[in-house]
């Protein structure tokens, strides 16, 4: 395997959690000259057998390396290890995929450019053990110079994805995609309850789950095209009317289980039929979403 | 392309609305004996020209056919349809996909048995445009003689899984499966609704969220192992705690969009939590829908 080496670059990362450790361990693997902090001792040893430097402290580290990635448990941690650090920071290239809020994103972006640093914000879209593999994916945003100039290492990792200069952009996809995971989630988890009581396992319906509800996605390039179209009347849609999801929350109750997941979603359909859109679209839901009750 | 014929079969097919027409239409390519009907007149014409026969009257379908296939609007109507014909079904075959209520289904699988007819219950995962090209599946349920028997013809249609001789059961997963996608969606539209005021288009979105939300079906199975194992204290899942949908709820406020859809699954997780079972893997979350609080 050809790898990409960069003998110019020395990067530090801080935060050798489940994650942190990880991405470390990919760049040292690639030949990065490596140097790596965390705040607990004892999780630095693997990585210094594999051939990074281990730093006695987190300013050790950022002063080590032109390239300073934060991998750390949250914002308030994030500013815990770097407020201090700010007059270190100067020059250099700051690279944080740790998850924050847009808002905090924005917040560690505009105190790095105070600092001097240039810096990138991530947001990691993959467990620990995806990473380097086929299917993590990682969100970038904030200065496009250094996810240009950083792309090898960045692909490292995984596929990346760059969405503009706003920093808070990453996050805010991040937590959107996250919060489609968590819904598609509680519809998964509905439909498995719904069939249980009739003797099927969750696995079985796992099985027929998975691969409909990946035909499913295969919907929202449609939904898409309407919403950004901004007309919800175009031919061929199906209609919100005709999206009764009565037979659902019926079929729901007689199996004994709760209809809280689906009436959201019955909800989100009767506020526009009542507002007298009932012959649009269904994409017409997400104006249900845009405009709160 | 070689075809699947019987020419011992006369198939009838009772409407021939947008799916019954083309349901009939795959059967008239494969070369088996059609007679088809409608209860608005013109709707026969197009499969008539490609060999279909035409009945003036439901009974004289009916008569027709050994295997009589009814693709009608709902229960209701094919109640209409059949309550008359009794008594031309006995020693016939009747195959019902039009979509209805398990208990509807069962209801009609009875009204079948007391006629003296074989019995089978469709349910149709797919729009008509699908159907006989991959991706589409069919979902049958009651008698195996029948399934069995016709699985060529079935199978010109689409993928045809077969769940039990309870004939409510492909009306159950029907409505399960269409759970899942429907609470889907709206998770969709809830991530497209956040990124929106980011001046992200639902297209762009999309594009990111369809092989995200497939990629993340990956992980149907291991809470389903979880869930048939009935020990959500299983080490390696992610904990309930651990699941806080708090920073997607606080961006959801940020960008001004309802958080109801997220919220759903919130409480979801917290009756759990409150429940003490804080620790335990966030497939749990089923138990807040078995139980309805
Ligand atoms: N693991 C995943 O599946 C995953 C997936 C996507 C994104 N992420 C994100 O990646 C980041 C790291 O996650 P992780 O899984 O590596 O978490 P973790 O295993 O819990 O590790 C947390 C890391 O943060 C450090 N830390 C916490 N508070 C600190 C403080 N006040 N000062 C200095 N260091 C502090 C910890 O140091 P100590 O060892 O001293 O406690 C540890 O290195 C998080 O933002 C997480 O949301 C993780
Ligand atoms: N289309 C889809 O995407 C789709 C997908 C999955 C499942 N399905 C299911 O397939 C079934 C048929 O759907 P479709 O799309 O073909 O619907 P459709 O285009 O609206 O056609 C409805 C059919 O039912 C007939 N009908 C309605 N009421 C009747 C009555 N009282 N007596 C006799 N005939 C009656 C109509 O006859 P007239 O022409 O006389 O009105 C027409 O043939 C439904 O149960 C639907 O849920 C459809």
């Amino acid at each position: 395997m050809k790898m990409t080496t960069d003998d110019d670059v020395r990067v530090s990362v801080l935060g050798l959690g489940a994650m942190g450790s990880v991405l470390a361990g990919a760049l040292v693997k690639a030949g990065y000259a490596t140097t790596v902090w965390n705040r607990s001792p004892g999780r630095a040893e693997e990585l210094v057998a594999r051939g990074a430097e281990a730093a006695a402290t987190a300013g050790e580290a950022v002063r080590a390396g032109q390239l300073v990635i934060t991998c750390l448990l949250d914002h308030a941690s994030v500013r815990e290890v770097l407020d201090p650090l700010s007059g270190e920071l100067a020059g250099r290239t700051l690279i944080n995929v740790t998850t924050t809020s847009p808002a905090q994103s924005r917040e560690t972006a505009a105190w790095a450019a105070r600092a001097g640093a240039a810096y990138l914000d991530g947001g990691i879209m993959a467990v620990p053990h995806m990473i380097g593999q086929p299917g993590a994916s990682i969100l970038y945003s904030g200065s496009a110079e250094v996810f240009d100039e950083y792309r090898p290492l960045l692909d490292l990792w995984g596929d990346s994805t760059y969405f503009g200069e706003d920093a808070g952009l990453a996050s805010l996809y991040d937590l959107a995609l996250l919060a489609g995971m968590y819904v598609m989630f509680a519809g998964f988890m509905h439909g498995a309850a719904m069939v249980a009581p009739a003797g099927v396992t969750a696995r079985e319906f796992a099985a027929m789950a998975a691969p409909w509800l990946t035909a499913m996605t295969g919907g929202f390039h449609g939904f898409a095209e309407v919403i950004d179209g901004g007309d919800y009347t175009v031919e061929g849609q199906q209609s919100l009317r005709f999206s009764d999801l009565g037979d659902i929350l019926a079929a729901s109750s007689d199996q004994g289980v709760s209809t809280e997941v689906v009436a959201m979603v019955q909800r989100l359909i009767q506020r526009q039929i009542d507002a007298g859109h009932g012959e649009e679209g269904f994409a017409r839901i997400i104006e249900s979403i845009r405009r709160p009750a």
